[in-house]
């Protein structure tokens, strides 16, 4: 049967195969610590969780208009202001099925087919499955440790040509928890726009940053697409709910496609997410992002100790990648090492590009710290 | 800014600038019976609201596997057996952020650009949307109220051509109702699978059936791909949930696809929609078809007598796509006089497709019979 092209071309996620090899060993009674995972571990914050359940309680479970609530969307664009000091039009936010559907939004809206993409790599697959999914090409910019697995501007120039439609970042990143400053973000954005270009702002980890304040690209332009989420600092992975900001010239483009896309994002995860931006959830997610801070801490020694080598601490998410050369010259066979002898799930970094993958392991701490500490404890069994 | 070729030609649900207009009025104080909605106007079942409860009380709304909770992947397969009497095997099912998902994962998996998809013209706007969207063409076949608004194999054989890759039928249908009968869909598979091409069925509507019981073409054929939701018979628009069965040869396709599009449908929605297969709950649902079947019964002579003429009864869905040439030479200036003078919203044929769209207006019974009545009366008032 016709299978298209474009899903012969478009990677699995990899760390699937992993994945199913924990649970098979978990089934076998093994215990198996999780740092394979992009998902905080902690339950979602009672107020949103209370605010879905009176929700619900209602019955009155119909779509919502499109862009979503206009309360929620208005609730976005104060947090926008009261946290992030910035101004953000409410009708310029638009509700999406988590950043995904975001993501999607924002290429559709604007790539033809054999437009070219330029982005990290490593970076979070989806985004270049994402641009072939619509026909565009993603060109890779290969980006290393010594310039915190950031593109340069210098890269962009290099790689520009007559198919580039745009330039996609993300800060903090996706698996190496790098951030952008406002001056590189100022520099990436002269560069595009001074080709016509298009620049797409992966925030989805914004409100997770150790020893440096979130921020965001709206603070100093207006036509960037930025795409975020309520999964990763608001703990609403399951919920599926996320945002796009869209410059003002897209919005009604961009509603169009989502009308097709998904006619509206989760009711109950809208109503739920009016009830993150209030000070007792806030509260709860601080003491959340003070909880991940430690675990950073925690980690990043006890790694280094093991061999492995992080030449630029990651800043934000929850990741840190790692080269792992002096270990082993394969990232997935230390992988698999690690999850049959040490029972300890990590990501390879084959999923994220094609950039020296093999010398690279994603650790998620999206454990507790006694067991990221027994987690390195194992694998310094394994590796002596 | 540069706006995708595929964003400039996606069309917008017309019936959004009317549904603005018949906010307004209500803004006004203005009463407006509904008949322009695609939604029940019933709350979702208490079963699988509190199942839905139930599980966010949990705190554990994590990312459930791509594919979906096997748990209801199994429940949907069981729901094939003992209602629909057949046999559909769990692992083809996949769970999607509503049948949307599930329309664009069949889509996306099989159209290269350029890939030409049948329809019926008039159909459901997104389905050739979406076939824009990756960058196929929509072929629409003009179908009439005599042929019960299904295209024919004779149509489809003299459409088919070298870029052909399938035929997407939907029983019920949106916006006309009307379904296929197995002998007919029989003949239809015959037609495609003779050219190596692909059916993809919408089963939307499947439980909402009146004289006649509710049908899957799974029956009949493995190797169609199946759109359904849990919207419409179960009452839960606005959870965004509904299932893709696809051929076992493209189901770790599909897999793949929609880790990139959406990770995983919400898992409230699937927690919450274990409950929709539950006696208790069938037995709502079944009261609720009934009420359906009133309003129908209701509905269907008071617009003949208003001079709409309904030459194919619809057996199915809560739409009737009625034919206005008795009372206007256009639907659109028609809907637009019943909104403005008789508080009536109704959906101009427009947004189904190219064929005699001013010569129809669809009208939902997804309001109680004396609301319905009552429309039909100031109708009556109205183009007195």
């Amino acid at each position: 049967m016709p299978i298209s092209q474009r899903a012969r071309e478009i990677q699995p996620f990899h760390v699937m195969e992993l994945l199913r090899r924990a649970r098979e060993l978990e089934a076998a009674g093994r215990d198996i610590i999780h740092m394979e995972v992009g998902e905080p571990d902690f339950p979602t914050p009672q107020p949103i969780a209370e605010a879905g359940m009176r929700f619900i309680a209602t019955g009155h479970v119909q779509y919502t208009s499109t862009a979503g609530l206009p309360a929620l969307r208005e609730a976005i664009a104060r947090f926008y202001h009261d946290r992030l000091g910035t101004r953000v039009e409410a009708d310029r936010i638009i509700i999406t099925p988590g950043a995904s559907g975001a993501l999607m939004l924002a290429l559709a809206v604007s790539t033809n087919p054999g437009d070219e993409w330029l982005m990290a790599d490593p970076s979070y697959p989806c985004n270049r499955h994402l641009v072939r999914t619509f026909e565009g090409r993603a060109r890779m910019l290969p980006v290393n440790a010594e310039a915190r697995f950031q593109p340069t501007p210098e890269q962009v120039d290099a790689a520009w040509n007559t198919h580039t439609r745009g330039l996609m970042v993300a800060t903090p990143s996706n698996p190496t928890g790098t951030l952008l400053d406002a001056q590189e973000l100022a520099a990436l954005r002269a560069c595009v726009t001074r080709r016509g270009g298009i620049l797409i702002v992966d925030e989805i980890y914004q409100g997770l940053t150790y020893g440096v304040e979130a921020s965001t690209v709206l603070s100093q332009m207006d036509d960037a697409f930025v795409v975020n989420s309520f999964s990763k600092y608001f703990g609403m992975t399951g919920w599926r709910l996320g945002w796009l900001v869209a410059p003002r010239e897209y919005v009604r483009e961009v509603e169009k496609l989502a009308q097709h896309f998904f006619i509206s994002a989760s009711t109950p995860a809208q109503h739920a997410a009016l009830a993150a931006f209030a000070p007792a959830t806030l509260e709860i997610l601080e003491a959340r992002r003070h909880e991940f801070a430690g675990r950073r801490a925690a980690l990043l020694p006890a790694l280094s100790k093991l061999g492995f080598v992080i030449a630029t601490e990651p800043q934000g998410a929850f990741y840190i990648y790692a080269d792992i050369s002096k270990l082993s010259d394969d990232s997935e066979a230390l992988a698999r090492r690690l999850i049959e002898e040490a029972g300890v799930a990590t990501t390879p970094g084959l999923d994220f590009g094609e950039h020296l993958p093999r010398r690279h392991l994603r650790l998620a701490y999206t454990t507790s710290t006694p067991r990221l500490l027994e987690a390195a404890e194992r694998i310094a069994d394994t590796l002596r």
